[in-house]
């Protein structure tokens, strides 16, 4: 039998295994920052219909440019984050914002380029960074996960970074960023600025968006995703707001007729929709301050979060609670620095079970 | 105004268009190898459906690995071949089987590496080779753009590719290889063979697939897709066959959920009314066998053609052939060899107006 080692991959992928929070059938799944409310019984009946409306020409390619999909999230993003004014012609939307990040490394990176980020951080960054060809340096976060504008600039200056990558709300600690890092980092950096943005929605009142900084900063690239406050994570659909150059740059990349008809279609519906998925916004936001004063009150280390998980700790042997917990029906990730656990934010019951399993298993 | 050139891409994309066929809105589209029968009404229906069984999920991730659709991918191969015997476990998806030859140039390309292809053929292979940082080898076709065992394995020889790209049948211009061609270049070959099959179910009877040759060649892999003869362009599922080990290697690089809920119940849906939309195929053979034998008829040089779609040939100046058949609402592809034009085929309405359009543009 023909195992890997036996084929001619990639040097620099030998050894590697595939990334991926374990997929187990568990009564709670708090591990990949999911949405816990699904859609309504209408926009189920929404979504089937929008499939059934293209699918009559599913036999065509579908628009190469999701022209009018772009325009939907355009116009959500200026609802997002009044007085950003953007249009389609800015926006640029893929297969999640991995296929998003994936595709600005290909047109920004690649041998002989390097990206940097500041970690812990999403660690899809440095994955996608290696599998583009791209040098990944590390830079690091502050001791309780911030980022000051010096220290950020520092590690640009040092290592003059084709891409900086950069997190608002941070995965997987949860701290946004104040707009004053993201411009000193514009200022410093040599080539592109991404801020990835997949949890934005979540963000306290009074936290920016880097979108607000779009305008004057051709160079600056802010991701977003349907996947997290938009609870649909099942359609795969990440997104970016840039200058239109930077499309342009993106169109040399991109696989022709990367995103399905039915994508584009379940998309567009979810966004007009919106109210909808974005109603659960402000209970998970609230029902996450409230595992946070819990977790301290039961005297954790806790992460500020302006996304919906929250990272806790301190576990000498963090394996052995994560494992416990799992033991116990709830499923948390194992993730970002040592003797620390992410948990994502559930429905009241999904919480009720973490905190009792939490309890059990220390 | 910021345009591309003041971006910092990578040197290689300087310069560089989008790729893409024109996107016209015309009584004829014939130039991107569509099939022109769209899903019955029952269809549509049924693809509705599914999406509604799962739209009720979709604030959770897919299952990453697909699991269910490549076990229908597989059994839709063993019908399509019979006696080749495979299982979900040697089968892969993704979307477009661009998306598939991106992720085997990322696990076994990349800066340092060798991609050959034998031209002319699919321009997408060299694209996407760029893309990777792969380097791209052309080696040629002969006069008939056959492949000689021969000719393929001299080329094989001198630049010693860590992937070779074969195409049967061959994307513009027809040809399908003999399996003694296939098999001399895994002979002969120190790396990866792919034999990209996207247009194999047109294949005509006596045609052998490669995917005869999968048992004892580790290194083989055959690409296919859901966007020719199952006539499901607009859902983007491309797929491929080969040993474990292979899918094992594209692990590391795939995006994590790259294949959407909604595309993989769309894609099951289409293959469980596989009898429906594969109906078309014998009518489409017919009608090339017809617009190839037509074409002789009034003096045009034709390649044998084992697709749905026919190159013919020689025009001086292709593209005032190609421009007054588009002014008679006739959209065909200037692509391959030069002197030579591209035909999809059609329904026989959409055949009639070609064969007019094509006299009168001469």
């Amino acid at each position: 039998m023909t195992s890997l080692s036996d084929l001619p991959i990639r040097a620099d992928l030998r050894g590697r295994e595939p990334y991926g929070a374990p997929q187990l059938g568990v009564p709670y799944a708090l591990n990949t920052n999911e949405n816990p409310y699904p859609p309504s019984d209408r926009l189920v009946k929404a979504l089937g219909e929008a499939v059934m409306d293209v699918a009559g020409g599913l036999n065509r390619y579908p628009d190469r440019d999701a022209v009018a999909l772009r325009d939907d999230l355009a116009a959500f993003l200026n609802t997002d984050t009044p007085g950003v004014g953007l249009t389609g012609r800015r926006v640029w939307a893929a297969n999640g914002s991995n296929e998003i990040i994936q595709q600005i490394l290909q047109a920004f990176g690649g041998h002989g380029r390097t990206a940097l980020g500041f970690e812990p951080s999403y660690s899809m960054h440095p994955i996608i960074t290696g599998v583009t060809g791209t040098r990944w340096v590390n830079a690091f976060r502050d001791e309780e996960f911030g980022l000051e504008p010096e220290a950020a600039v520092r590690a640009v200056r040092e290592y003059r970074p084709d891409i900086v990558f950069l997190t608002s709300p941070n995965n997987p600690t949860g701290t946004a960023l104040p707009l004053a890092a993201i411009e000193a980092v514009l200022d410093a950096a040599p080539g592109m600025v991404v801020v990835d943005e997949a949890y934005a929605e979540f963000r306290r009142a009074g936290t920016p968006s880097a979108l607000t900084l779009l305008d004057g900063h051709p160079r600056l690239i802010v991701t977003r995703t349907m996947s997290k406050a938009f609870a649909m994570a099942g359609t795969r659909l990440g997104y970016l707001a840039a200058d239109p150059a930077v499309i342009d740059a993106l169109l040399l990349v991109r696989l022709p007729y990367h995103l399905s008809a039915v994508t584009q279609a379940v998309a567009r519906t979810a966004l007009a929709h919106g109210a909808e998925l974005l109603g659960s916004v402000e209970a998970l936001r609230r029902e996450r301050d409230e595992i946070v004063g819990w977790l301290r009150g039961e005297g954790f280390r806790v992460a500020d979060s302006d996304a919906n998980f929250v990272l806790f700790g301190t576990f000498p042997d963090r394996r052995k609670v994560w494992q416990g917990m799992l033991d116990r029906g709830v499923l948390i990730r194992e993730v970002g620095p040592p003797e620390w656990l992410r948990v994502s934010v559930g429905t009241p019951d999904e919480m009720d079970a973490f905190r009792t399993a939490l309890k059990e298993s220390q």
